[in-house]
């Protein structure tokens, strides 16, 4: 169980299971991943958000907020979806105004040949990191949202509870914030 | 016409034609853009590439290079297969040591709903400038790579010869090399 | 006239007038330029806010947020001052997170090195584009602060009304927001 | 001695080493950081060159490529000098097309404000990542140039022998490349 944290199931309509597991195995799936964060007025990085989940086998891990991008659907709204789905529809993200992510993950279902690994699929995830002002609150599927400061984000025990080389996204977006240890 | 340009047809292999057709109306594909600069020996961009080509009702349009990402391929493979599909084997592409794309560009079968339309498909590329130091030669499909000054490739009238939106994206490659006039 | 903004007096105590004078004909000097946005509930750039000021000579020009980093100030606090400086007290700017600026501006006291020109001296600025939420007064040396879509902000009308190349900065951060029309 | 490695003599002319002493403590001084890699030909970061040097009581650090912006000097050209300073005429750097730094390192006099350390003088120094491919030979300053890998690069024992704050540095640019371990 190393594969990205999709917490609730994700909305159906476009494809079906069926379908989604065949094109799994044909074609590389655009998601995206935001890695929600706690900001000081003067706009400084203070906190990271991690989820917590459980998997069937009872095995914790955190991570960082993914989904898929839909059909006909914009990045940009696609984040937000994703952002409501993870951290509740009060969490008040603030949309990057860059479009571009600060990096692209790219999830191979064989290991070693990126950073990233997703067992079921191959998955190219564009990164942004979104300062969230209001509150938030773990969906279903989560057990928690903890927050983290750099330091322990950064630190050997959050990288060890963390899956599919997310772990390694999440350092490069504090280095991308400035506030790598 | 006024899709992406992709001009010799794409490795088979993966996606049979009508398997492909059906994943394009629900599922967002990725793609790769790159626009393919000459610069200076003091690394500055002098020229931008557009390759010319010719649709079956003879309309004669400009393109930057853009092709598929396929499963199980990285980004970085995707730029490098598709710079030499519709640049030739010595064109010399340096890749960008980033490898985040410096703008997202998405193609949405309805018109208006980003700058970027694409008749076939939602497609989703991330755009890259690759500067080349060799030869460029126009693959089949192609009639002619031409180069542009900064000033040439910012006016109306090459705006006027490119599909898709893709105007605006070689507007925002100016911007980011600092060049745009 | 076509000098980088400075609306009110700077702050002094770190040079006298004369010592500035002296090194400004000796030493790059390190600004800040900031262009404020106003941004939509979803993130994206909607208008552009440019001050609007009069020089002796009674001749209008627009202006973008700009001022000198002093010694012993962050980057960050230097634009928090200007921003306070040029905006009022109350509009209450959203600091990027990375602090990497989108773009560097060279401004030459000889014409014709980069796009960007000041009589005065050689100064460099790091260009940010600041999100801001409040309401923004013109202070005592601006006459008003007017808000522009990216088509007006990006049309020759307001590029005819900047000095000293701001009119390219402008374009460029249109760019970086993926709103250059 | 924590301070930015500066390993020839600066050009004189500009300003007298009184003028500059006491400039110093009046104003933040401009600067330029490289950090040189081998890349790999699909443009992969596969090493970083750090310079070793011995300061006056024989302590040996290493550091990265570092020097002050001219007046009147472009921030490419001071780029060209410094590495050309450090690295030798033969060393082939390959410029950055973006001419924004993937950071700025704000060396303050006094610890603890940022990241980054300057006993002499408050600092700003605008950082690049610059791929060279010829041969490096240090300057008479430098007693080697040795290459290091990333995993070796951001090791303790490699940081435990940078001042300054560069360490802190490094590890930004090897995450804006990809390659943080």
């Amino acid at each position: 169980m190393t594969d990205m944290a999709e917490l609730p199931s994700e909305p159906s309509g476009w494809l079906s299971d069926r379908e989604l597991n065949h094109v799994r195995s044909e074609l590389p799936l655009l998601y995206v991943n935001a890695i929600p964060v706690r900001i000081n007025p003067r706009g400084e990085l203070t906190h990271v958000g991690l989820l917590l989940r459980a998997d069937d086998d009872g095995v914790i891990s955190r991570a960082i907020v993914a989904g898929r991008v839909m059909y006909h659907e914009t990045i940009r709204d696609a984040l937000v979806r994703n952002l409501e789905k993870d951290l509740g529809a009060v969490a008040l993200p603030r949309l990057p105004l860059d479009p571009a992510p600060f990096s692209v993950a790219e999830y191979f279902p064989t290991r070693g040949i990126t950073k990233y690994h997703d067992s079921r699929q191959h998955a190219v995830a564009l990164a942004f990191v979104v300062p969230v002002d209001g509150d938030c609150e773990p969906s279903q599927n989560a057990l928690d949202i903890a927050w983290f400061t750099p330091e322990e984000a950064a630190s050997e025990d959050i990288a060890g509870e963390m899956m599919g080389g997310q772990e390694a996204l999440l350092k490069q977006a504090l280095a991308f914030c400035g506030v790598l240890p």
